[in-house]
C-alpha cells in the first residue's frame, strides 16, 4: 500500500483555492499510484477560521469542498480534516473532524476528542468532543485516524486531558495510524512533535503518518515539518519546513523503518525561514506585493528590512529615511549602507518642517510645559504619517519593526513607530535580534556592522540611549521571559536574583503597556508566548502596577 | 433570616480596592443584622481576569483576600466568588467557585459547571467543568449555590450544555437558591436575564438571590440588575442598573412575594447609561480623569462629547476643532455650538499648515498619481497626531468617536480619526447613534440640530457626503446587523429582498477591514455582538472578498 502525505498551504475562507490545491495533490498521488492522499485538519477551509466557522454559509462552503473530493474519490482514498455538523440538538454545533473519502462516499468520519484552548487555540469555542473512536478496515489494512491534539495525551501523561483516544483505537487493532494536524510553528515546537511521536510509536508500534499544515495565516505561522514514523522508532522522513510537500511512502518501507531523515533545527534558522514564511505569506494572501519601511540606522528596522527583502524580493521592498535633528550622522550612513547591500530603494525624507508646522500650532496650546513624550512622539508619528501616506500612495504595506523587548515595555510609540499591518519582528526579544542579525551576516555581510555594535537608540532627544531609561536588554530579556513565557510573579523572579526594584518596574511596565499592545499590528508568532491573540490580557487592571 | 445582595463594581487584579469594598460591605450587612451577604462571581479578581488567571501569584493573591473574608465570617455568612484550585492532575488548573464562609472557615464550595466559551467569554480556557452537586444547611435553611451560567440551563432547553446544575440540586430540597454572576450587559440582556430567572421560579419553586457584578472592565460592561425573585413567581426586586448597591432582604418577605420592582428597559436610556459608566470606569480604573477628543461638528464626536461630559463632569473634556480647506463653516459652527452647549473648552488648530508641509515633502514621491486616500489620510492623520500631542502633554485620554457602521465599513483612517485610547461609539450602528442623539436632546437641545439633521459628510475632500460611497444607513445597518449580529450569509440577506450587489459589496468591505478593527481602540460593548475580544475573525482570508 502507498500513502501519499500532502503538506500544503492552505488559505482561511478560500474554499476554491485550497479545493484546487487539493484536487493538484490528489492528480500527482494517484500517478504515484497511490492508495490513499492525506490533507491536514480543517484543510478545507483552512486554520484557524476562528469565528466565521458559526457562519452556516462558511460551513455550506466546506461542506460543498467534501462533495468535490468525494468526486474524485472512486481511485484512491482521501483524508482531509474539515468541520462537520454534530447532528445532536446539545453541544456545540460542529465536530472537528477527518474524513476518510472512497468510492465517492465517506468511508469513515473521526471527529476530534481534545479540543485545545489555551494559547492562540479557541477550539472549544466551536467544536463539541468526541467520545466514540472506531477504526476501519481499507485494502486490507485496518486504519485509525486521529486529529492532532488527540495524540498529544498519551498515556494520560498532558494534565490538560483525561481521555487519550488512541488507547481506544489501538484495542481495534490499526495497521496504521494517520493524523491530520493544525500545528503552529514555535522555535522548539518541531522538537516537541518529534518527541510526542517517539511516545507515540513506544507505545502503540505502529506506523504513523502526521500530516500538518505549511504556511502562515496572520499571526500563525505552520512549518509543515510532517512526519512519517517507523514503528521501531525511527523517524522515517521528517518532511522539510516551510515549503509544501506532496510525497509518496511505500508502507512496507516505513513498516521496515530503514532510513531516517530529520532537518535541522537552529533556532536562528527557524526563526529566520519562519518569519520570512510569515511575511510572505501575509502579502500574498492579501493580494499584496510590496512593502515600505522606515529605516533608523537601528538593528530592528535593519532586520526586518532583511528579512521583507528575503520573503518579497529586493524589487519590492522600499526604505524611507526620515532623520530628525536628533540623528545623528552614522544612522543615516548605516540605512543607507543596509539599502544598497540589499539593492531595495530608499527616499530621505527629512521630518524636520512638519515637526516645526506642529509645532508652531501646538507650542502655544502646550502652555509652557517643558519638552516631554509629546514632542518626542510628534517626530515618531510625523515619520509614521509620512509612511502611511507612501503607503497608500502606492499600495504597499507598510511593516512593523518593533522588537518583542520594547513591545513588552511599552518602548515605542502608538500611530509612530508601531504603526504598520504587520509586526515582523515584534516575538523576538532584543538579545535574538541581534542573534538574527549575526546570522543573516553569516555568509558576508549585509547588516553593517557599526548597526550591530553600537548602542541602541531611539533619536528622539539629544544624545538618548535605550539604556537611559531601559536595564541592559540581557537583563531585561531574561525577566521578560519569566514573566511572559513564563507567567512567574515577581516574587519568583526576584528569587532567581534579580534586583527587586527592577523587577518590579518592568512588570508594571509590562501590565500598564497593555492598552498600546492592543492597537499594534499582528505579530509574527515564533515563540510560546507571543504578543496577539494568544496572550490575552486585561487593559483596566490594577496588577503588579 | 436575612440576606444581603452586595451589588458591587470590582476592579480586576485589585485585590486590595475588591477586599475593602467587600469589607465595607460586610459590615453593612452586619449593622443589617443580616444573616448572609453575597458578592459576585470571581468577586475577589474582578471579571474577566483573563489571562492573569495563569499566573501562580495572581491565584495566590485571591485566596490571601478569601482568606481576609474568613476571618470576618464569624458573626454572618460571606458567600463569594472566586477562582479555587483543581486538587486533581488532569483537567485544567482552575475551578470557577462560590465559597459559602461562615465561622472563619469554608462551609461550603460549589464549582461551576457550564462555562461559557463563545463571544467575550473564555471560561474554558481557564476552568475545570464541575460535576458534583451539593446543597448545604446554615441556621436551619438548606442553601444551592449556583455560579452564573449554570442557572442558564433550565430543563436542558439551552442548546449549549447538556447538564442542568439545579435539577441535581433540586433533588436535596433547598429552601432558596443564591446564584453569583458576572452576567455583562447589552441592552436586550436584562430582559433575558428576568425570563431565565422566571424559568428557574417555574421549575424550582424558591427564593432566588441572583447577585450580578455592576461596572466596566475595559470593553465589557456590567449593569447590576441583581434580582430577588419570589417564589410565586414575581420579581420582588430588579436591583439599580449602573450603580453599587446593597441591600438586605427579609426571606419571608421575599418568600411570600407581595411586591413587584422591575426598572426601566428603554434602549436608548439603556444604551446612555451602560455607555457613561464605561467611560467613566475606563477613565478611573486606569487612573486618568481628563479627556480630549475632535469635534468635527458631525453627530458622532457630538454625541461623544455629550457622553464625555456626563461621565467626566464638562470640567474634565476638551475638545479640538481641526478645519481644513474641505471644512464647512457649518461644521465649525456647530461644534462651537455644542462645546458652547455642554460647557467643555475647545481649541481651534486649523491642519493647513501640517498638511502643506507633508504634502511639500511627498509631492516629489507621489509621482504625479491623482488626489486619493493618501492625501485624505494625510488630514485625517493631522488631526490624530494634534489630538495625540495635546493628551501626551497634557495627560488625557484621546476618545475615539467612530461608529458601529463605519468601523465595520473600514470608512475611517487608522492612526487618523481611528486613533484613541477608547471607542466609545464603536458597537453603536449610525442609526443608533442619530436615535442616541433625539434621545440626548429630549429635555432641550444639547446637540444642535443641524448636526442631526445636515447630511453625514468627513469633509476630506470638496464637497464629499458619506452617501457618495455608501448606502443609507437605514440600509446599511440592516445588512450590517444580518451579517454581523445573526451571523447571516450573503444568500440569506439577499433574500430577505436586499439588492444582490451591494450585499456583496457590504460583506465584502466588513471583510477587508478586519485590519483596521484589530488596531483600533477597545470598544464599548452594548450589543450582543460587538467588535473586539467578542468577534475573532482572521486578518488573512478570503471569504466573501
Amino acid at each position: 500500500m502507498k500513502i501519499t502525505v500532502a503538506q500544503l498551504n492552505y488559505h482561511i475562507g478560500n474554499f476554491e483555492g485550497n479545493l484546487d490545491k487539493m484536487l493538484h495533490a490528489v492528480e500527482n498521488a494517484k500517478k504515484d499510484n497511490s492508495d490513499i492522499v492525506c490533507f491536514a485538519e480543517l484543510a478545507t477551509c483552512g486554520y484557524p477560521p476562528r469565528d466565521f466557522l458559526e457562519f452556516p454559509d462558511f460551513i455550506s462552503r466546506s461542506n460543498a469542498c467534501i462533495e468535490s473530493l468525494k468526486q474524485v474519490s472512486h481511485d484512491i482514498a482521501i483524508v482531509v480534516g474539515a468541520p462537520s455538523i454534530n447532528p445532536e440538538p446539545e453541544g456545540k454545533d460542529l465536530f472537528n473532524s477527518a474524513y476518510f473519502l472512497y468510492g465517492g462516499e465517506i468511508l469513515a468520519i473521526q471527529h476530534k476528542s481534545l479540543l485545545p484552548t489555551y494559547d492562540i487555540f479557541d477550539e472549544y469555542r466551536y467544536f463539541e468532543p468526541c467520545r466514540q473512536y472506531e477504526t476501519f478496515e481499507f485494502r486490507g489494512k485496518r486504519i485509525a485516524m486521529t486529529v492532532c491534539e488527540d495524540i498529544w495525551n498519551i498515556g494520560n501523561e498532558n494534565p490538560l486531558y483525561d481521555i487519550c483516544p488512541m488507547d481506544e483505537l489501538i484495542k481495534q487493532g490499526p495497521d496504521f495510524m494517520i493524523n491530520v494536524s493544525a500545528s503552529p510553528f514555535t522555535y522548539d515546537h518541531a522538537n516537541n512533535r518529534l518527541d510526542i511521536l517517539k511516545e507515540n510509536i513506544d507505545r502503540y508500534q505502529i506506523p504513523i503518518f502526521y500530516v500538518n499544515h505549511v504556511g502562515s495565516q496572520t499571526q500563525i505561522i505552520f512549518d509543515g515539518g510532517s512526519v512519517v514514523m517507523s514503528p521501531n522508532g525511527r523517524v522515517f522522513h521528517e518532511l522539510p519546513y516551510f515549503t509544501e510537500e506532496i510525497i509518496t511512502y511505500e508502507l512496507d518501507e516505513v513498516q521496515k523503518g530503514e532510513q531516517e531523515i530529520i532537518q535541522d533545527k537552529n533556532k536562528m534558522h527557524l526563526i529566520h525561514d519562519a518569519i520570512v514564511l510569515g511575511l510572505h505569506d501575509y502579502f500574498g494572501k492579501l493580494g499584496f506585493s510590496k512593502a515600505i519601511l522606515g529605516l533608523s540606522g537601528g538593528i530592528d528596522s535593519a532586520v526586518t528590512a532583511v528579512l521583507a527583502a528575503r520573503a518579497l524580493g529586493p524589487e519590492n521592498v522600499r526604505a524611507v529615511l526620515m532623520p530628525s535633528q536628533f540623528s545623528s550622522q552614522h544612522s543615516i550612513d548605516d540605512a543607507v549602507a543596509l539599502a544598497e547591500n540589499l539593492g531595495i530603494r530608499y527616499d530621505i525624507v527629512p521630518i524636520q518642517k512638519p515637526y516645526e508646522a506642529f509645532y508652531g500650532l501646538l507650542e502655544s496650546l502646550f502652555e509652557g510645559k517643558p519638552f516631554n513624550v509629546a514632542e518626542e512622539n510628534i517626530q515618531a508619528r510625523s515619520r509614521g504619517l509620512i509612511l502611511m501616506a507612501l503607503s497608500n500612495k502606492h499600495g504597499n504595506i507598510l511593516l512593523n519593526t518593533t522588537n518583542k523587548s520594547e513591545m513588552a515595555v511599552g518602548y515605542g510609540t502608538l500611530y509612530g513607530d508601531l504603526a504598520g499591518g504587520l509586526s515582523v519582528i515584534a516575538d523576538v526579544y532584543k538579545t535574538d535580534v541581534f542573534r538574527l542579525a549575526r546570522y543573516m551576516n553569516k555568509d558576508g555581510e549585509v547588516i553593517p556592522e557599526n548597526t550591530i555594535t553600537k548602542p541602541p537608540s531611539a533619536e528622539l532627544r539629544h544624545d538618548q540611549k535605550d539604556s537611559d531609561s531601559l536595564p541592559d536588554y540581557d537583563i531585561l530579556d531574561e525577566i521578560l521571559y519569566e514573566y511572559i513565557e513564563n507567567r512567574k510573579g515577581p516574587k519568583a523572579i526576584i528569587k532567581m536574583g534579580h534586583d527587586e526594584a527592577l523587577v518590579r518596574r518592568i512588570l508594571r511596565l509590562v501590565n500598564i503597556n497593555e492598552f498600546k499592545r492592543y492597537q499594534t499590528a499582528p505579530v509574527l508568532r515564533v515563540s510560546n508566548k507571543a504578543f496577539g491573540m494568544g496572550r490575552r490580557m486585561p487593559i483596566v487592571a490594577k496588577y503588579l502596577n
